[in-house]
């Protein structure tokens, strides 16, 4: 089975954060890989990874990282796959990371998702692979139907809450 | 009972912060509604709501949202009904969502109150309803006058704290 | 002729700002006055003025304050007429204005909009003023629609824009 | 011509920042077009936009705005498509416009590209449109050799540069 | 005994902070009274005490508030007795606060000291009455030098901090 | 003539914001002194004017700095004078130069003005120098009457501002 | 033993953070030594140790302060043995000190590493010695190496992570 | 001549703030190299360049980024060299740099100076150099003492401005 997604992380510390992005793409069986990298501590393996990607069939990238993140760019440089970079929150509430992130300089593009967002990551990934592939857009289309149930649940809740002068 | 204000917040998460605002509107005897909507997850109810709301009878919209916090501002885009906003700590101590809610573009304003300032926004709704209702003013005159009660109180506690060099 | 808006600025340096929030309100043809006051200079005169507000048939007042811009939330504490806060850019791009005027604490909201945000400051009163009043709601339905010929415009502009690749 | 890309903008006034991503994807060669639609002035507009997007063969959307910037994550709602989000410099250094777009709620992912990142935006659209697109990832290559052409030639202007104690 | 300080509070959530200061001014023998006040509850309170207070004897005013902090700045509106300000952290780390009170317009400074800084506050206090007060610059040379014993001690623990290659 | 104020400021290109200051101390008949001295160029010279301040009969120092504004922080750690910060704007709005002077660690208090804030330092100054100065009490209290008078002037102005739906 | 690196912080509140520096140099066989000492409570003594530096033999100094954190910066004023400074997170996130720290005049630098980043300190002490050091920078050079082993370790425990649809 | 720094850039539009650094370094006779390199359009040739440093003999390295500023980062990735990073502002005002550089992992530190902060990069350079280097450190105790001229020279023009009550 050819992973079509490789998420990237810094450390097991972004696991929590991170598994996420796995759940979801294992409930939406799509093929990926999970591994860790740092763009400081091994970037040869970093090179390797970045430069193979693309032939080895890896369609989309998930990189996060924390603090001064500079692995989702440095992927990006080596690669033409698309990248996706998620900031961790890690210090500075993850404001760092942030900038760290989605300032890239012309030419080379993370498409930055939200502090810690990494269910969006890979919600992202597979909307990216459907401007290619027919089927991953139907399986977007029905989870994009399973977000309302969550406000159908939440006016549940709230109509059972009572005062006098609550109309509904 | 048709509700004179709607409250509307993106999840039950968002209930602790707002009931603030049901309570006050309850004790004032204002009639309201409470509902869960969201712009990203049901954005044709957002719009089926929004644009009812006027003739439903609706004077006054509170609407709730954190982080990139679109609520407020989607729904002002489609009723001339007052639209105010109530910036929710989710994350980045809640500046997100202030900036998201108040920067408003040219012609279509939210009233934004501060972060998490929910018994504000219903304090201000019944301030805009007591533009025509001079019944709806005179709730407010008792209510202000009962804000000196904290501070009567305070100076009761503090005149209690002794010390060597303390005059009163 | 009784002014139903009220518009406050600290300074004459305000009015190139602020004009536009008279210019809708003229061209609503909604009556207002337009007055300076400081909260740190002239305490008296606001205090005056915040009181007597709601007897002169003031409906809602619009005060626009920079730096640590108290205007707003004074005249707040002495009124039940709603006060709308116009945070000024003078210093910090406006940053320390906008957390000035929306951070209210409880029991005092201003209905803060965006920084140098007149227009919109103007709009939000009529809308105020429009929950007791249909004409003045019927004016905001036709101000409404003509928002969207800025859109049509543009979208004139850019048909005119040619490129080899670009498909309208 | 099916456009490929859709370039979506609030006003004209964004048109110098946005032409660079037209530029781009001319260039590569990429159909596209370009209109403005405005999340708060033309909601109805935006809306028929995003729901029909995909039939009409979309298959990525770039979206600028600046302020509280909504125009992304609100297309972004209503369509499988995948959204770039283009954060302008109108206010607050652009800060308010990039929180309003990446920080998207869990389900409805925007890719965010830096402030005013025009040209990232266009070159992350062809990465997209590549994972199912040989051609498309073949030029992306090509594009990819050229950045190194900026360095050579600044490299060639720094040995120009002349120093006693200079060694290159 | 007239009291030389007054500290000023909006409420008794702020004393866990300000007893710092009456810590202080108790130790240093300068009569100080301490009481609750809000620019925004109990406006007239607040225009009685900062009218009244150099009358009184007070020399130096000491307001701490939080959030959209304006009690200093309102006090120091209405008096010439000089006015520190202590903004309190409640909410954005208490930077808001901090803006509130030290961004004043020209021509009513309010003395700010840092946020949560109350026992700063207080020695700033005594700074000002010993301008023309010999006795108190006395307490303020011995009080200084007492600050030393805290590094002293700081010296003793980390000497006993053993490592091999810790050469003290 | 004693000097009872000592303006420091770190080089002369602070001088177009700290001649506010100058000018009030000037029209207010205070003997003052101006000097430049750098926390990090001239350490010594500053130690030796801060030892030296009170001896000499200085009862307020104001000293500006930018950037990692140290001076105002170093000079109070070295003398029982009051020290006024004034943050000047030369990086980052201003905002390092504010949090480098107001954030002072608890036993070292400086008296921050706002960013550029030259005039109302000066103001500062003779209000903590009429702490044990009637005369100079006076001179501020005749002082403070006069901030009126820009108001009144800028209300001649707005009167004179005409829309057929403005009523005064 | 002469030591070549010396660790400065102003309480032994800084322990905690400052350790990891002490540990490193420990484990590196790198001489050090620990004191405290506060640029603004013991100015004299910072001046002595600061002075009288480079003929002890110190190499490099590691300052570590918080809030308004002059100390590294102080001690930069008076010697040629270069500076790293350490801002620590004791409020504002730690944003405070880093601005303090790191935004010196030019003539005066602080080698500043991250938030409460007091092992990157030592790293960075040890490559400024090994600049002259062949010794020292062996010993960097095994100390490298040795970062990449978190990230195998990490990849174990990753592998080990099992999900349907993961493909490693 | 063995270049004794390495002055790296992204681009030569940095060139006008990085020439400070090169002048010094040409003034204290200190041989350095300059070269463009960019961590995201040129990886290979900053790794060889990274790799070969200190076998070149360079002792020091100075990498200047703006925006998500990789370049220090990355380069002290891979090499023992210690890396000075400058900040550039090219946006945010220079923050986004300054976090993207200053925030590293644990590991791998970069030295940072303040935004723009070329000048004090070489003479952080330089004390670098000389913590093994007798010559470099009487550079540096020449230069230093330089340092109080531009404070003479501005008391010379501080002594000029004349006011009736300035006393100096």
């Amino acid at each position: 089975m050819t992973p079509f997604v490789s998420i990237i992380m810094g450390s097991t510390s972004d696991l929590p954060v991170m598994e996420k992005a796995a759940q979801f793409l294992n409930e939406m069986e799509v093929p990926f890989e999970m591994n860790a990298l740092s763009a400081h501590r091994t970037p040869e393996e970093v090179e390797k990874f970045a430069k193979g990607a693309a032939e080895k069939g890896i369609k989309v990238i998930i990189a996060a990282a924390g603090m001064a993140a500079h692995l989702p760019g440095v992927i990006a440089s080596m690669t033409t796959v698309p990248v996706i970079g998620v900031p961790i929150n890690a210090s500075l509430d993850g404001m760092d990371a942030l900038l760290a992130i989605v300032q890239m300089p012309p030419g080379i593009p993370v498409a930055t998702v939200g502090i810690n967002g990494a269910l969006n990551a890979a919600i992202l990934a597979l909307q990216m692979i459907a401007t290619g592939d027919e089927q991953a857009r139907q399986k977007l289309a029905v989870y994009k139907e399973s977000l309302k149930k969550k406000i159908t649940k939440a006016n549940e809740e709230l109509a059972a809450v009572s005062y006098a002068y609550k109309t509904n």
